[in-house]
């Protein structure tokens, strides 16, 4: 049998496979990937050939270089990278309602969903939160309140919709540094106990309200 | 003062130029981009350093090379090919809970934002659907029916869940080509006419309602 010819060139051979590997978690985020000598040696190319595949990983996000010790795996697709440089070109209004949509569902999911774990771990997150509020300590309490949000996104056991409110959760992080006034902390909180219950009782209804109310408040502070 | 060296390599300095020609819109989606000796000529580079470049953007989904033709823009950013390629690894429950949370968000800022020329086009669908079910025409219903939801995602006047859902939506019809069943597509019809009007008196609750209603119904045939 006749065999189409191969028309990619041999960088863009090297990057594909090189981007197969980390997507299919052989090399996994965080991870240092093997030296140049042993990588040119297994795909027998040229130093430059390998370094332009590192290069076009590099440029989508997946792999960075650390001066004086090596390349890393930065993300394990190129979608995070990409919806968070898309992020950080929209305005803070616009991202705010995709996440809500995001935490509408992401609710209504945990409700149905979540796990005994998972519900203890909104209760402790709720729980540092409170304990942060009676502190007056604001930075302990931005902290919690994101594990609370997050756990929630966790609990919906959607793995697109977790992937997607995390990358937008971080790119809002650099957008928006401040939180609401302890004012409204106080209602936040009361709503985050209402969201907590529903999910631990496993109403969904219950739950997508909560949301609402609370996004409705944190809304006047965009 | 003394400046930082150039780190990026020639072939990554020219993917970054094509790329932000692309994203500022001065190239826009499905027109050809000059022939190669006028780029090598204004960037001063071999043809080669150039085609790594192309190859580089459409590895990135952002251009594509017709063969004997020219190369052409086929994406304004690295986000849609991303997230489609993303959408295509997952599975169709997960991809429809994403999907409902983007269109649960755009019918209640449809409903807040809608011109009236937006509302009229979505007049227009749902009427275009009715007749395509008295035909007992599957094949426009489908159509119309795809018009009629972008349309009111189009309505919510949110750049970023307008590319998201339409995206999503079009790595969704690759994966699910099968219509529901006609005594549904009754049904359904229903629940369109009733988010339709919800837009058009502008009454967000309402909206919010007929879409999770709809939704819950279209579900089951997943």
């Amino acid at each position: 049998m006749l065999q189409k010819p191969n028309r990619l060139t041999l960088v863009e051979q090297v990057t594909k496979q090189l981007e197969q590997l980390i997507e299919q978690g052989v090399w996994k985020p965080g991870t240092k990937i093997p030296p140049e000598p042993e990588l040119m040696d297994q795909l027998e190319v040229s130093r430059n050939t390998l370094r332009e595949a590192i290069k076009a990983l590099m440029h989508a996000g997946m792999l960075q270089t650390k001066q004086g010790d090596g390349t890393y795996v930065r993300a394990a697709s190129a979608f995070g990278p990409a919806l968070q440089r898309r992020v950080r070109k929209t305005d803070a209004l616009q991202t705010f309602e995709v996440r809500r949509a995001l935490e509408r569902e992401a609710a209504i999911l945990a409700a149905r969903r979540r796990t005994d774990e998972e519900a203890e771990r909104l209760r402790h997150c709720f729980n540092q939160c409170s304990i942060a509020l009676d502190n007056n300590d604001n930075d302990a309490y931005a902290e919690w309140d994101m594990q609370f949000h997050r756990a929630v996104v966790e609990a919906s056991h959607n793995e697109l919709l977790i992937e997607m409110y995390s990358h937008i959760a971080d790119a809002m992080q650099e957008i928006i540094k401040s939180v609401a006034p302890i004012s409204d902390q106080q209602t936040i909180t009361a709503l985050h106990l209402q969201l907590l219950q529903a999910i631990e009782q496993q109403e969904e209804r219950a739950a997508e309200q909560a949301v609402h109310a609370y996004i409705h408040l944190s809304q006047s502070h965009i």
